[in-house]
């Protein structure tokens, strides 16, 4: 279902949160929530390809949309087939630009990484 | 106490996590203990300004130490004056290559973070 590659133990991946203001953020977790619901038309399946309930699913839809001029998920809930779910084209840009941001971050961090990296303990022989 | 910048509610930060095999991360949080270790010569007191139980620190301490081939903290437990803890070299280049990291992802970033804050509600407004 997800195309991501197969996780390469060796390799350090970054991850990264944007932090709005106090409290409010859009980290790896609410992106992969918007894109499951950009695959699936549904909050709540979104949420299960992710072992996470539909409170909590709803609840971290409902925070982005507080946050953003515009919602990012446009939804009807309820109803007899449980509602559906489509991003917003401001949904669909800031997916877009975490994607990208992601990709920027790698690059350009990729020595610091690499020199972090160095330092680490072979995984193999670990743990 | 700390000394960082008051939070600029408009402008959002990025913070960022480097995922070591499955589990392992090195973060905002563990990255301002090695800080505060370096700044204190103490976990507890490093604990401490970070509102971080002595338990946790050292749990946070012990986990880096495991990841990394050489422990970043070299510390003395306990003893009559709770210990002292200081920063290997080791655990001044991780941190120091941490930060560093921030500084290029901010400015590497910068025109894809300003496009997403272009999206957002402005603060003075919400909540």
């Amino acid at each position: 279902m997800a195309e991501e590659a197969p996780p390469t133990s060796a390799r350090p991946r970054i991850s990264i949160r944007i932090i709005f203001g106090d409290e409010a953020m859009l980290g790896p977790g609410k992106a992969q929530l918007l894109e499951k619901i950009q695959e699936t038309g549904s909050i709540a399946a979104a949420g299960r390809t992710m072992s996470m309930s539909y409170k909590r699913a709803w609840m971290l839809v409902e925070e982005m949309n507080r946050v953003f001029r515009e919602p990012l998920v446009d939804s009807t809930r309820g109803g007899a087939k449980g509602g559906g779910a489509r991003l917003t084209e401001a949904g669909e840009t800031v997916l877009l630009n975490y994607r990208k941001l992601e990709e920027i971050m790698a690059e350009a961090g990729a020595a610091r990484i690499g020199l972090i990296q160095s330092l680490l303990r072979d995984m193999a022989e670990g743990t």
